[in-house]
């Protein structure tokens, strides 16, 4: 994975872990695609704290993706979903039940919610 | 739900933002169910010194909790899980289908695995 869109999706797990300021800079960053100059004058600050604040960050969500985990977590429950739905779509076919159908749309429902 | 234990399920949950002195302390307290006299001898560290460490933790794994809230979405996946077993249950009274039995099993492991 694009070692990009791995930030951004650690910053959405561990956001709560930031200051309200990081998570201003990183957002504009690394969701709205804006240049350190453009972040810079937005948010008052000089283009090389930005920059500061932008690489201490990726570091701390790193770090903590290595202490909880959380990544991979998230990616073994859609994996053990897709596992399930897989499972009942073929359950499905030689049964035609439709308590089933209903079923996995709950289960893509409930467990969307979660991750 | 009692205060002690859902401080030993944070602990759970956070021990990897907790040092390794911090954890041993809390784990010997909370799981081991030790005295802060017998933690004090354990560790070489004074009583007074064990129960600040004991107090500053918890205060720090509830404030994770407040930031990440692992703890109910944990409690929600297994809510989920349960909610998925019980109308997988229903289905199978209703078509006696052997994949249907073997799923339920699968699903349990899996996500018992993710909580």
């Amino acid at each position: 994975m694009e070692e990009r869109i791995k930030i951004s999706m650690l910053l959405d797990l561990y956001e709560g872990l930031l200051t309200d300021k990081q998570n201003n800079i990183m957002d504009l960053y690394f969701n709205d695609d804006l240049s350190l100059a453009e972040i810079s004058e937005i948010t008052n600050t000089s283009r090389q704290a930005v920059f500061d604040t932008i690489k201490r960050c990726e570091k701390s969500l790193l770090n903590y993706d290595i202490k909880l985990k959380l990544f991979s977590r998230n990616e073994k429950l859609k994996q053990v979903k897709d596992a399930i739905i897989s499972k009942l779509t073929e359950i499905d076919e030689n049964t035609r039940n439709d308590e089933i159908s209903l079923l996995k749309i709950e289960i893509e429902k409930y467990i969307s919610e979660l991750i």
